[in-house]
């Protein structure tokens, strides 16, 4: 009782202090900003020992509780990774301000000249997991916005969190801007992520960022508004009128070039009336490069050997790694409800010459991100000329598709006017 | 246990439906969109008798229950009121279709295509509470952004709603069109907004309409994203600067002209340096429209008599009533203070012939329409020139302000490419 009501109450001075924060920072100009986000970047590299320490008690913790190797490998910093993190930090200061812009203006026949303007979202809050890397991004992306930002990180990462948080917390107070702009969460206590929750009165949206299982949790237990950034389970569709070596160009780059991130393809449909011509080739190539092939009957057939059957879950998995599901359709039609039904709604693809079926399946794939003739990797804030983002949202509300610094802020109605009243 | 399955059963395939009819819909063209909702004023009208015969038997039982006058007034229809929910279609008819429009649309230097598209947002659920013409409007409006609506009024108004919804039934039907884009959860089973809640697999968004107490009762349950249209605590800020004739005018309007809704103004503030002059010609005018004061000790004094003292308590009153609060600020900064602690975050504004008093304060103010010289009555959806409006968000996410139709789609990217694969 009595640690739970501590915590509860650190939990709510935090809250509180950033929203107050965020209130009176309305005055911070786009150049304080960036002059401030250039010397946390500087900062960064200047305390590079400082944070390598810190990281190190991590990584001896990880190794000790036998953590994998593919987790170590996202907890681990060294030299290119903290400049890594110092050069994205600078990349947003370099960023243009969105807050304060007009997104329309009009005037009404009653004279009132009214304008939809880009203002900060307010207090937002991060959950995440394991890459350290992610108190830098966040707290850069959400401040350049002009949000104040509560961080929780993993516990495994706690060491290494604290150590880049306290850099760019020195940087506030010598910059003269209220360290409440960024906080971070120092307890590990896993209760902290249920109370931080409960404070819908003082924090405007949550993003959490990691695994499904930290994401559903935070949906069911919070009040807050939360912005989901779930699995990728993307489509590329093979249609009949595609031309085949742009198809398996598409295909290949979709699957192989960076397996374990959410815009690679996990499922590819082919037509019906190339598959023979196309699937003998595709599975050679997918072969030589060691990428395992779970397929429907009729892919099997095809393939003659080498093919797993295909699963009703294996068409649902992110599998993340060289591992593709092939099924065999009759039509746009049926690619179009497979990818409805199986996917995620985040990144999908169609290969055709046939204008009409690029219209039928842009029109019928409910994803955030729907190709014609292009890879599905494509799926991110720079390569859509964004700049950073905070992540791929799959929710539908708000924020659709890579989230940059556009979509972490809200909009009001300023609306001016010379004395009018309603009648 | 039995009648729960059940419950939890039903409730499943209408959300299944639901989705499953709204994915069918991308090839319902504006046309027959338009042709429907047209359809359904016309028959709204031509089964008055039948509908009205439904609102007697409510009517009934809420007397029976002696429930308040305010509230069967709302309950209640008749002719005009018939007619009245019969134009609100026609007019959404009227309305542009946001559906498919080009947001923004531009060409990456690797030559890709990126098109920011309106869609719809999917299965909308609306949960709301006395009013009738609720199940015509939201309907209307869902239909219109290329939705599937799922509709759960409140059980006092049960048969006014069904015999609403067979009407709008009857047309999708007798048009061709899905019934599943517009369903009406039949059960007046409390469980039943429980169970709805989960469905976050195949609702998109739930909009509640009616209470405070509604409201934070679906944001404690849902899994699914909420918009929010909370309270209007609103104020009018009477600068130093200030026309006193025009923030005399514009107070008055904004307390008396409609006192029942929610851009009506709650609190009054008046700096130091006016209050002098302007208290006393605007608290007489306020009390021959018997207007019921509250003051801070300093208008109080002005005042001399007649003005009650203002509680904490008073500041956070959405009185929807004759009923105003009124305090003695020093400055703009203590303005935007008090309105940012006491205030809903709906709309606010400032009488003020300084125009670094006016941008101050629509800098600081968080709320969702910010007004200088004007009255905050003007926060709706048809003042706005954008049409019908489904409420007033006060939620920072995706929707702020009125939230009319275009607000009830989302978005996604549309990307052509000639074959562009990721380096």
């Amino acid at each position: 009782m009595g640690k739970n009501t501590t915590l509860k109450e650190e939990l709510l001075r935090i809250a509180k202090r950033a929203q107050q924060a965020y209130r009176g920072s309305c005055a911070l100009s786009t150049a304080s900003k960036n002059r401030a986000l250039r010397s946390m970047a500087k900062s960064l590299l200047e305390n590079k020992a400082f944070i390598l320490k810190a990281n190190r008690l991590d990584v001896k913790q990880a190794r000790a509780r036998k953590l994998s190797t593919a987790f170590i490998d996202r907890l681990l910093l060294d030299d290119r990774r903290i400049q890594e993190i110092s050069d994205s930090v600078s990349a947003v200061a370099a960023l243009p301000d969105p807050v304060g812009k007009t997104i329309k203006s009009w005037r009404r026949p009653n004279g009132l000249l009214i304008r939809k303007v880009r203002v900060p979202l307010g207090v937002i809050a991060i959950i995440y997991e394991a890459r350290p890397n992610v108190t830098a991004d966040c707290a850069a992306l959400c401040f350049k916005a002009g949000n104040a930002v509560i961080l929780r990180g993993g516990s495994d990462a706690m060491h290494s969190n604290a150590s880049i948080y306290q850099v760019l917390a020195g940087v506030l107070k010598q910059e003269g801007i209220s360290q409440n702009l960024i906080q971070m969460v120092a307890s590990a206590d896993r209760q902290a992520v249920d109370e931080l929750l409960k404070l819908d009165a003082y924090i405007d949206v949550v993003i959490p960022r990691g695994g499904e299982g930290l994401i559903r949790k935070v949906v069911s237990c919070s009040r807050i508004p939360v912005i989901k950034h779930y699995k990728g389970v993307c489509h590329v569709f093979v249609d009949a009128d595609a031309d085949l070596n742009m198809a398996e160009n598409i295909c290949f780059n979709a699957k192989v070039q960076r397996p374990g991130v959410c815009n690679a393809m996990e499922s590819m449909l082919v037509h019906r009336d190339v598959a023979a011509r196309f699937l003998p080739g595709m599975l050679k190539k997918f072969r030589e490069a060691k990428v395992q092939i779970r397929g429907c009957p009729l892919t099997q057939r095809i393939a003659r050997t080498g093919v797993r059957p295909a699963t009703e879950e294996d068409y649902r998995t992110e599998y993340s790694d060289l591992i593709l599901s092939v099924r065999v359709v009759a039509d746009v039609q049926e690619a179009i409800d497979h990818i409805n039904h199986y996917g995620s709604h985040h990144s999908d693809a169609i290969v055709t010459d046939e204008r009409s079926a690029a219209q039928r399946f842009l029109k019928g794939v409910d994803s955030a991100c729907v190709y014609v003739n292009a890879s599905t990797r494509f799926t991110d804030g720079y390569q859509f000329g964004m700049g950073a983002e905070i992540g791929i949202s799959t929710d539908k509300l708000h924020a659709r598709g890579p989230m940059a610094l556009e979509e972490l802020t809200s909009y009001n109605y300023q609306v001016w006017g010379s004395g009018q009243v309603r009648q």
